[in-house]
C-alpha cells in the first residue's frame, strides 16, 4: 500500500523548494524547450524504497512528465535495472534529478540495509523493528522504508505506544516506586489499544516487569547469554525486544536466543544510500 | 556563526510534531511534576555538531528548560564527554530528549566523516566538499556540519551556481553546439557572480571546457592517472573539483594529483550517526 | 500536563488569523491606550478544560498581557466563579478575547459532557472513552478535554490503533477470510505495540473474535442483553468496548453489563459550548 | 455557490494528517487492492451542508476515487437517503471514511439547528444569523453551514463590521464620552463600506445609539418587552439584533417583537452532529 | 495601533527565509563577533509607515538586538533623520537588515505618497481611499502604510464588502434585471453589517442606483463636471466614491466636485520605495 | 522557460486567501450559475511579464477556467492589446479577477521599466541587473519580471553571492584588516563557486581592491568621472558594477564609462503597476 500523497506532499514541496531556490540557472540558460527521456539506473545490488516518491518528485515539478515504473518498492534490484522511466521536457526532468534520486537513494539505502538484517535472520520467528532513531522531518517515509525491506515498525511516535525507559525508571525509582505499581499505574491511563513496554537491563528485571504485566520488555544491550536467561525466565509472559548493539554480525546470534523482537536505530540513521542515477538522451519520447 | 533561528524553526517545530504526536503517553502517565537534570553524553569519538541546534528542540519544547552547552560545534569529542546539560521539568526534557538527539547525532556524524576526510588530505591545498546529495529537508542543517567538520560546501541549490553536466551536455551535443559555445551561451546569461562549472570525463573534454572558459572543472569519475593530466593540462586555467568513487581510502592520492576540490556526496548521505546519549538524573537543579 | 505549546501553536495562530482578518478595526477606532483588566467569568456549572489555551491565546496577541489563572484545568466550576485574569493593553485584550473563550467554551463543554458520562458510571469499572468523531483540526485538544473530563482517550489516528470495522469485514469477508485468519493477519504486519480490536454485532461474533486472539472487541450497537452475553462469553479473554446509542440515560446500564469501555462520539462531536464571558474594566491594573 | 478550493484545502489536508498519522495500519494489513462501493447513508433528518467537502476529502486521499453526489447542501435529508456515492479503491474510501464524514456531519448538524430556528420564525420578515462564535479554524466552513440551513452570516472577523460591544463601552464611558461622540469617532475611521453596529441594554439606551447615528443596534438580553420598547423607540433608525438566550423555544416570540434580526452563537459552538455513515461493499464498480 | 505580530509574522519569516537562504555568506566568512551600532537613516523626505516590522525582523533574526523606535509611523520625516537604532551583534545586524529595510522602504513610499494625496485636498471634507489593488500577500501591511499617510481603507477582501462592479453588471443586465433588482438582491442574501456599493458610469446610472437603494455609489473615470451632476443627482442619498484616473494633479479638483470618497490604486500598486538606509559602527554599545 | 509551479503555489494560494477572505459576498448573492469570457486587455504600451501566473491563479480558483495565453512573458504590448483570454464560469472568473491581475500588473510593470533601462543602453557591452530590494516575499517572481525586460539577475539572497558592502568595511576596518587580507578571508570559505565583490567608493579603492583579487567590484554612487577612471585603473582586472543614483536620463551615460554592469534597485521598489484589465461577456463560450 502506497503512502498517501497527502502525507508526504508537504516533505516534497519543501524538498523541491530547497533545491530549486529561485530556479534551475544553468538549465535556463542552455537547455533548450525539446523533450527528453530519463532511464533510473540502478547501480548497486539492493531493494527498492520510494519509486513512487520519485515519480511524484517529477508530478511537483511538472504534470506532464510521464513516469513509467518498472520496478515496484520492495522488489530487490542489480546494478544495471532500469526501475523507471520519465519521459517529458528535458529541462522539468533535469530540474528535478537531483530532489527525485535523493528520496529514492536515500529510502533505498534503508530498505536494502534492512534487508539485510531480515535476511541474517531468516527462518526465525523474529521481528527486525526499527525505533524512533529517524531523520527529523522524514520519519513516514524511512518507517514506510523499513517495512520494503521487510522490517517492521515500531512505534511511530510518544503519543502511540509506551515504553518505560531507564531514564522514566531514573525518575521513577528515586521515589521508590515499585515496578508493579509502575506498570499498573501506567496502564491505568493510557489508552487500552497500547501495549505496556518496559526497558530492562537484567534477568531479574525482566522477569519482575513480566510479573508486574508488562506486555512487552525491550532487552537493552544484553548479552546472549542473559537474553536467554530472560527468554527462559519470562517464559511467554511478554514479547522480548532486543535492542543496542545490534550488528549484522551479531543479529542471528541474538535471533536464536528466542527473543520476539530486535530493534535497531542504525536501520534509519546510519544507513547508506543507495547508488542510483539518472541517464538522460534527448528526443527519445 | 550560527545558524540563524529563523531558518530551523519550522525544521524543529515539524520534528517535534513528528515525534509528539499528541503527547508523551507515557510520560504524561507517569512522570510527577519534578525538577531533573539531563546529560548529554557522547559514546565514541567524533566531531559534534548540532549542540544549538539541541538547546533550541529543548527550549521549543519548554522554554523554562535550561540549556548549558559545555562544548561548541566544531570540537573534537571522545566517548565519555558530557557536551551539554539540560535543567528542568523532568517531563520536558523527556519529551524532547529524542528529537533533539536525533539532530545532534545526525550532524555530529556528518561532521565527524568530514572531519576524516580532510584530516586525510592534511597539509594538501585541496578543499573537501559536499554536494547536493542531502536528506531532502535538512540542506541547510547538513551544509552547516560539513563546515563544522572542517569541509566547504559546494552550490546550495540549482540556483547558485552553475555546473552544466552530463545529462545537460548529453542534450545539448545531440544538437551539435561546441564546448566553447555551451560555455559562453551559459556566461551570457546568468549571473556575474557565479562562476561556470562544467563535468569532463576525460582529459580532452578539461583541456576544452577550459579553454572554452569554465572556471571550474568537475573530473567525472576520473582515474588518477587523468586527474594528473587534466592538473597538467588545465595548467591552472580553471580550477579542479574531483568527483565520484571518493573514498577515505583514496582521498589523499585524489587530492596528490593536484585537484582543488574533493567532493563527496557521501559526506550527507552515508554518514553514520554518532552515538551520544541523554543520562537523567531527578532534582539534581 | 499541559499541552506542549508546540502542538498548539499553529492552531491558535490560524484562529487568530480567521478572527482578525487585516485587525481589530472597533477597538483600532475607538480604544485609548489604557490598562484594564479583563475577569473571566464561568456562567454555568460544569468542568473547566483549555485555561491554559486562553493564557496562550492572550499571550499571542500580546506577550505583555499578564494572565493569573485561578482555576485550573480538569476542576469543577459554577456559576459566577472567576477562572482567569488577564490585565494588560485594554485593546489586545479585546481583540484577543472571542478566540480565548471559543476555545476555552469548547473545551470545556467537552470536559462538562464527559464528566456527566463518568459521572453517571461512578464506582463501576469501566472507561468513558472518545472515538476519532472530533472537530477536524482540533483532535489534540479535543482528547486532552476528554481527560480533563475524567474520561480516557482511544487510539488518536488511523496509525496507532487497529479496529477492524464493519466496513473492513464486509470487504474481507466477500473474499471468505474466517475471523481466525483476519486477526491472524493484522498481527502478522502491525507494530507489536498495539492490540486488535474487532467490531463485533452479535454475541457470537463476539466470541468467535476472542477466541480468534482479538485484544479488544468493539460492541455495535448491542442491546444490553447482547453485551451481558458476551461479557459472560468473553469471559474475560479480551476487553470489551461498548459502543453506538451511548446516552446519559442509558450508559449506567451499559456499564452494569460488565464492558470494560464505553466509548462514544457525543463527547466530541455534539458537546454543547460551556457558557463563559469575559468582562472588562478600565485601568484595574 | 460551492467555496472556492483554495480556501479549504490546507483544512482538509490538516485533517487528513491529523487522522491518518502515519497511514492507516489496519486498511494496510487486511485490505486487498480491489474496487469498493460506499454509500453515504443519513441516519436522521436534517439539513445536508459540506457534500463538497466529503468530495474533496475523497479527492485529496485518492484522486481515482469517483464521487457522485446525489443530494446538494441545502436539501432537507431524511433517514436513510444515500446523498453520495464514492467509488474507487477500497483502501482509499476506507482511510478516507473518518475524515470526510467528520467535516459532513458537523456542517450538517449546524446547517440542520439552523434550520429548525429558520423554520420556527418562518413568515416573519426576520433573519436567523450566526456570531464569531465558531470553531476555531473552521469559521469558513461553519458560516457556510449556517447559509445552507437558511440562515445568514453576520461579520466574519473583528476586520470586516464594526460592534461596539459592552467591553468596549465599559472603557469607553470611564473616559466620559457620550454615544453620539463614541458612534462618530467609530464612524470618522472605519472603512465607509461598513456599518456600525452598537450593543445596548435597555430601551433607553438604543433609542440613544439610534440617534447617535448607529446602523444596527444589538439588543442584549433584553426581555421580549424591551425589545418591544426599542422597536418602537427606534422606530426604524437602525436595525435591531436580537441577542443572547436565543432558544428554538423562544425565538418566535423574539421574532414577533419586530426585530430584524435574531443572532445565536448555538448554532455553531452548540450543534450536535447530524447521524451520517458510510456503508461499504465489496467490488460494486 | 499596531498591527498584532501574529499578523504579520509569517510574512516576515518568508522574507527572511527568501533572503538569508542558507545563510549570509560574507558575514559568516569575515565579520568577528562584536556589538555594533545601526542607525536607521532616511534620506528623502516622506511620511514614515513600518518602523515596528523593522524592529521586528531585526527581533525575528536575533531577539538579543535592541531596537530603539526613535521615530513613529505617521510621522513626517526628512533627509537626514535617524528613525530608529539597533544595537547588538555586527553579524545578526548585517543578515537582517536588507530585509528590515525593504519593509520599511516600501511602506513608507506608501505612506508618503497617500500623504501627498491626502495634502492635495487638505480642508475638504473628502476621504483618500485604497483599493484591492496591493501587493500580494502584503495587503494587511500596505493598508496599514495607506492609514499611516492619512488615507482610509476601503473593504479588505471580496468577502468584507460588496462592490456591484461592471464586469458584474456586464454578467446582470444581459439577463435583463434593473438595477432596483440587483441592488435589493444583493441586499437580501449578505450580512446586514455591510453596504452595498454600485459601480456606475454615467450620472443617470448614479441617480438610478441610489433610487435602487445603494449605500455607496462609485463613480468610474467620471469627468469633473460628470461627478458634479452625481453630487448634485444624488443629493445625499448615497455616498459617492470617485475613482479610475486619479492623479496628484487633479484630485483636488475632484474632491472639488463633492464626492464623499476618492480611491486609487495607485496609492499601493505604483509607490516608489523611500530612500531608507542603514549606517553602522563598531561597538557603539 | 517558465517559472516552476512549485515555487509560486503558495504564494498564490497565500494571495487568493487575502482576497476572497470568506467567500466573494458580491458573485455569491448575484452571479448565477452561467459561462463568461473573460479578455485580459492591455491599456497601456509595456512588457508583459506574468501572464503564467495569471494562469495559474485562475486554474487555483477553478480548474476548469480555460486559459489562452495569446501574448507570451517578454513581447512588448501596446494599450488595445489582448493579451490572454480566460473562459468558464462567470462567478469563477470574477472571484480570480483582482488577484490575476495584482500579480501581471506588478509583473509587466516592472518588466516594462526593466526594458527602458536595457533599450536605453542598447548597442553598449553593459547588463541591466537588478538588486535584493524586492517586495518581501514576491522575489522569485520579480527577478523573472526583470528578466523578462531583458534584465539580468545579481544574487538572489545572502547565500549566493559574496558582496563586501560599506557596512561589512565599517567593521573590518575597524580592525587594521587590509582589502588584500579581507578579500583573501573571504575567498577562503565561501563556495568556489561564487564570485567575490567589493563594494568600493573612490578609483583608489577599485584598484586596490581588484589587486586584492576582486572579481567584481561594486562603484556606489561614483560620478561618471571616477567610474571612467576605475574602468582604466581596473583594466579588466574585475568586472565593474555601476550602483546607486542610476536614473534612465544617466544610464546611457553610465553604460558609456565602460561598466560592466548597471545595477539598480528602482526597478523593483519603485515600478509602477502597468495598467491591465479584465472585460467580461456572458455567455461567450
Amino acid at each position: 500500500m502506497k503512502i498517501p500523497k497527502v502525507l508526504v506532499q508537504e516533505i516534497i514541496a519543501r524538498a523541491l523548494e530547497e533545491d530549486l531556490g529561485w530556479g534551475d540557472i544553468t538549465t535556463r540558460a542552455l537547455i533548450p524547450q525539446c523533450q527528453a527521456k530519463g532511464s533510473v539506473l540502478v547501480k548497486e545490488a539492493g531493494v527498492l524504497a520510494g519509486i513512487h516518491i520519485l515519480e511524484q518528485v517529477f508530478h511537483s515539478v511538472d504534470e506532464n512528465i510521464q513516469v513509467q515504473v518498472l520496478v515496484e518498492d520492495g522488489a530487490k534490484v542489480r546494478s544495471g535495472d532500469v526501475v523507471a522511466i520519465a519521459k517529458g521536457s528535458a529541462s522539468s526532468i533535469l530540474s528535478a534529478e537531483r530532489v527525485a534520486l535523493n528520496f529514492l537513494q536515500r529510502l533505498s539505502g534503508i530498505a536494502t540495509l534492512t534487508s539485510r538484517y531480515v535476511e541474517a535472520v531468516k527462518g526465525l520467528p523474529v521481528r527486525i523493528a526499527d525505533t524512533r532513531k529517524t531523520t527529523p522531518g522524514l520519519r513516514v517515509l524511512e518507517k514506510y522504508a523499513v517495512r520494503m525491506g521487510g522490517g517492521f515498525n515500531h512505534r511511530q511516535s510518544l503519543s502511540d505506544g509506551v515504553i518505560i525507559k531507564d531514564n522514566h525508571l531514573a525518575i521513577l525509582r528515586s521515589s521508590g516506586q515499585s515496578m508493579r505499581e509502575i506498570v499498573a499505574k501506567a496502564r491505568e491511563s493510557v489508552p487500552h489499544t497500547v501495549k505496556i513496554e518496559v526497558e530492562v537491563e537484567t534477568v531479574e528485571e525482566a522477569v519482575a516487569a513480566a510479573e508486574a504485566g508488562a506486555d512487552v520488555l525491550m532487552l537493552d544491550n544484553m548479552s546472549l547469554e542473559e537474553m536467554r536467561g530472560a527468554v527462559r525466565g519470562v517464559a511467554g509472559r511478554a514479547l522480548l525486544e532486543a535492542s543496542g548493539g545490534v550488528t549484522l554480525e551479531n543479529v542471528r546470534r541474538i535471533a536464536e536466543t528466542g527473543v520476539d523482537i530486535i530493534s535497531s536505530g542504525a536501520l534509519t540513521h546510519s544507513a547508506k544510500a543507495l547508488d542510483i542515477s539518472l541517464e538522460l538522451e534527448r528526443g527519445a519520447v
